[in-house]
C-alpha cells in the first residue's frame, strides 16, 4: 500500500470519519429548550404547514444539500456499493462545508433499481434545498437526473457529469485564451462517453465548440456503431458530436490533426506518436484517475502546449472541487429551482476568470481548488445572471 | 400569538434553522484534499467494500443517527406533513448533538404509505449507526418500527413510544420510591393508547406493574370494545392491560380507587372530583401537551401526592429529552444491533437513579433535561448491561 493510502486509512480511523453535525444554537437553559424544541417549535411548524416556502425562512433547508449516491460508480472503483461509498460522500460533504459553507448530508442509498432510487430521492426532498447526485453509473445517471429535475422544484445536479464538464470547459477557455485560439476553431477528440464525457460534449457545444468527434470502449462514435447507448446516440442525433469519418476509425486515426484531446476514460491509452500526430501546440486533457490517459511529461515532450490531468501532483488539475461548492453556493443563495445550461457555462467562465492575464500560463490555466476566490467568483456570477434574467 | 411563539419564530428566522453540518478536519492544503478526498479516499472505500463493518472504523456511521419522520403526527399538531415537521426534526438533531455528542440527521420523508416508508428507511440505512423514528402516527408507527427492526442490523427506536415510556417509567420508579410504595402493588389507569400509551403499558408491565386498566377516545379498553385497533387489542390479549370491569365503564368509574393515573391523551379531561375518588396520595402524570389532562395545581389541591406533566413550567417534567440522547449514546458506544425491553428499563432506572434519596421530593422525582449526569448515567448503565450479558 502506498504512503497516501496508509495516511488516508490512519486519518480516517483517527477522526472516525470526517463528517459531523453541529447545532447553530447552544442549549443552556430550559428557556432555550422551550423555544427551540417543545413547545415553542410548534410556531414555525404551523407557519410552514400553511406555506411550505417558509421552510426556507425557519429551517436550515435552504442551505442544505443531499449528497446522494447508490455506490454504483465510485471514483475509479466502480460498483462497490453504498456502504463503501460513504467515505467519498463524507469527503464531498465536508468540502461543501469548508469551501462554501453549504451544509451537505452524505446519503448512501441501498437501491440499484433506477425507478426505486428516483422515488427515494423524491421522498427525501423536503429536507433539502438541493440534491447533488454522486458516483452513479452511466447510463442510468442520465435518466435519474432527468426525472428528478422534472419531479422536484429544488436544483438537482449530477456532479460526475456537470462538475467535470464545468471544470473541463474552464480549462478549455483558459487554454484557448493562453494560446490565443478561437474556441469555435478547435477540432476536439473526446475519449470516453460516460457520465463525464456526455456532459463535456454538451457543455463544449454550448460554449461554441462544434467540431467534436468521440471514441469510447466500443470504438468510434459513428452512426453504424451498434454498441452505442442511447445517451451517446443522442449526442450524434443532436449534432453535438460529429460522427467519426468511418466506422473503422481508431484512436490513432481520430486523434490526427486534432487541436484538443480530452480523455475521461482509462489510463495509458495514448502515446507520444499520437500527440505528435495532432495539430501544432495541442491541448491534452488526460483526466483518467489515478493514471491519466498519457503521462503529462510524455505529452509535453511530444509537443503538447498545455496538459491538464485529474491529479494534484501535476499542474492544471481538472478537479470537480473547483466547481460544485461555488456552484451550489450560487444556487442556494438565489433559491434556484432549476439548473440551466447557461448557469453551468457561467460557472466555467467564472472559474476561468479568476486567473488574470498576467498570471495565465501553460502550467497555470486553472486556479487551485483551495483558492479562496473561486467560490465567490462562481456564486456571484450566478447571482448576477439570475438578477439580469429575472 | 403568545410570547414564546413569537420568540421561537424570530429565533428560527435569525439562525435560519438550528441544524448545520461540521467538518472534523480542516482542508488547508492539497495534501489534506489528497487523503480526505481524491485520490486517497479510495483506501477506506476499498477496505469497506471488502468488510462493510469497517464503515464503523473509517466513517462517521457509528456516531450518526437518522431522525426520520413522515410528518403524520407532529407534536400536538397531527398530520402536518414532512415540510412542516422539519423544525421538530432539526430540534431533535441538535439536542442529540448538544446533550450527547450524537451526529443526528433530520430527514422528513414525503411518503405516507407504510410499505413505501419502510422501504425508504431500509434504503437509507447504510449511512446510519441507528434510526430514531419520530412523530409517526399510531397505529402505523408500530408496524413501521417492527418491520424495520426485523430488516436492519442497526438499532431502531420510535421515540414517541419508547422515549416517553422510559421517562414515564423513571417517574413511576421515583414516585413509588418517594411514597415508599411497591410498584407491583399499584393500580394504574392509563388514558390514551396511541404510540406513547402502548409503549408505557408494555414498559410498566416489564417493570412489574400488572394492574393497569386503560381508556381511550373510544371508551374503556375491554374485549367488547369493537373500536380498538389491533395494537391495543394485543395489550389485552397479552394481559399487559387488564380489561375494564364492564364495557360501560367511564373515565369517572375507571379512575376510582386507582393509585396512579397516566394521561397521554388530551387536555382538561380530568377534574378535582376524579382525583379525590382515587386512593390516598395518588400519583397523577398528565402528559398531554401543551394543556395537561388536569391543571397540576388543581390535582395537588385535590390530594395528588405527586404530579408530573410534559411542561417545563411545572415541576416533574416528563420529557423524552431525558431519555433519547443518553439512550442512543449507549447504543452507539456499544454498537448495539437490537434494542431490547431490558435496555429501555435499564435506561428508566438510570434516569431515576440520578436523584439521590436526600434530594428526592414530591416536586423533584425527575432530573432536569439539562442535568449533565443524565446522559452518562444512561449510557454507562447500557454499557454495563451489554458487558454482563455478553
Amino acid at each position: 500500500m502506498d504512503d497516501l493510502k496508509k495516511k488516508s486509512l490512519s486519518n480516517h480511523e483517527k477522526f472516525k470519519g470526517k463528517f459531523a453535525t453541529h447545532s447553530k444554537i447552544k442549549i443552556n437553559s430550559i428557556d432555550d429548550l422551550s423555544w427551540a424544541y417543545s413547545p415553542g417549535v410548534s410556531a414555525p411548524c404551523e407557519a410552514i404547514a400553511k406555506d411550505c416556502s417558509l421552510a426556507y425562512r425557519y429551517t436550515s433547508k435552504g442551505n442544505t444539500v443531499g449528497v446522494i449516491t447508490d455506490g454504483s460508480a465510485v471514483l475509479g472503483m466502480g460498483n462497490i456499493g453504498p456502504d463503501a461509498a460513504l467515505p467519498v460522500m463524507e469527503g464531498k460533504a465536508i468540502l461543501f462545508k469548508e469551501l462554501a459553507g453549504v451544509d451537505a448530508i452524505p446519503l448512501c442509498i441501498d437501491e440499484k433499481n433506477t425507478d426505486a432510487f428516483i422515488e427515494t430521492c423524491i421522498r427525501l426532498a423536503p429536507s433539502f434545498g438541493g440534491i447533488n447526485l454522486e458516483d452513479i453509473a452511466a447510463p442510468k445517471c442520465f435518466e435519474i437526473e432527468r426525472r428528478l429535475i422534472e419531479a422536484l422544484d429544488i436544483p438537482v445536479f449530477h456532479d460526475d457529469q456537470h462538475g467535470t464538464a464545468i471544470v473541463t470547459a474552464a480549462a478549455m477557455i483558459n487554454g484557448a485564451r493562453y494560446l490565443k485560439r478561437d474556441l469555435s476553431s478547435l477540432d476536439v477528440l473526446l475519449i470516453g462517453t460516460g457520465a463525464a464525457g456526455n456532459a463535456i460534449a454538451k457543455m463544449l457545444n454550448h460554449l461554441g465548440v462544434h467540431a467534436i468527434q468521440a471514441f469510447n470502449i466500443d470504438g468510434p462514435i459513428h452512426p453504424q456503431n451498434t454498441k452505442m447507448d442511447s445517451a451517446t446516440r443522442s449526442l450524434l442525433d443532436e449534432e453535438i458530436l460529429r460522427p467519426a469519418s468511418t466506422i473503422d476509425d481508431t484512436l490513432k486515426t481520430l486523434i490526427r490533426n486534432k487541436d484538443v484531446v480530452i480523455g475521461v476514460s482509462t489510463g495509458d491509452l495514448l502515446d507520444a506518436n499520437m500527440i505528435r500526430s495532432m495539430r501544432p501546440n495541442p491541448m491534452v486533457f488526460a483526466l483518467a484517475n489515478p493514471t491519466p490517459e498519457i503521462n503529462p511529461e510524455i505529452a509535453k515532450e511530444a509537443g503538447a502546449a498545455i496538459v491538464g490531468t485529474g491529479r494534484s501532483d501535476y499542474p492544471n488539475q481538472i478537479n470537480n472541487v473547483l466547481a460544485f461548492p461555488g456552484f451550489f453556493r450560487g444556487l442556494l443563495d438565489n433559491r434556484v429551482h432549476l439548473v440551466t445550461e447557461d448557469m453551468k457555462l457561467i460557472a466555467a467562465k467564472a472559474i476561468a476568470a479568476t486567473i488574470d492575464d498576467d498570471a495565465l500560463d501553460a502550467e497555470y490555466i486553472l486556479p487551485s481548488p483551495l483558492d479562496k476566490r473561486v467560490v465567490p467568483s462562481i456564486s456571484r456570477a450566478i447571482s448576477d445572471h439570475i438578477k439580469t434574467s429575472r
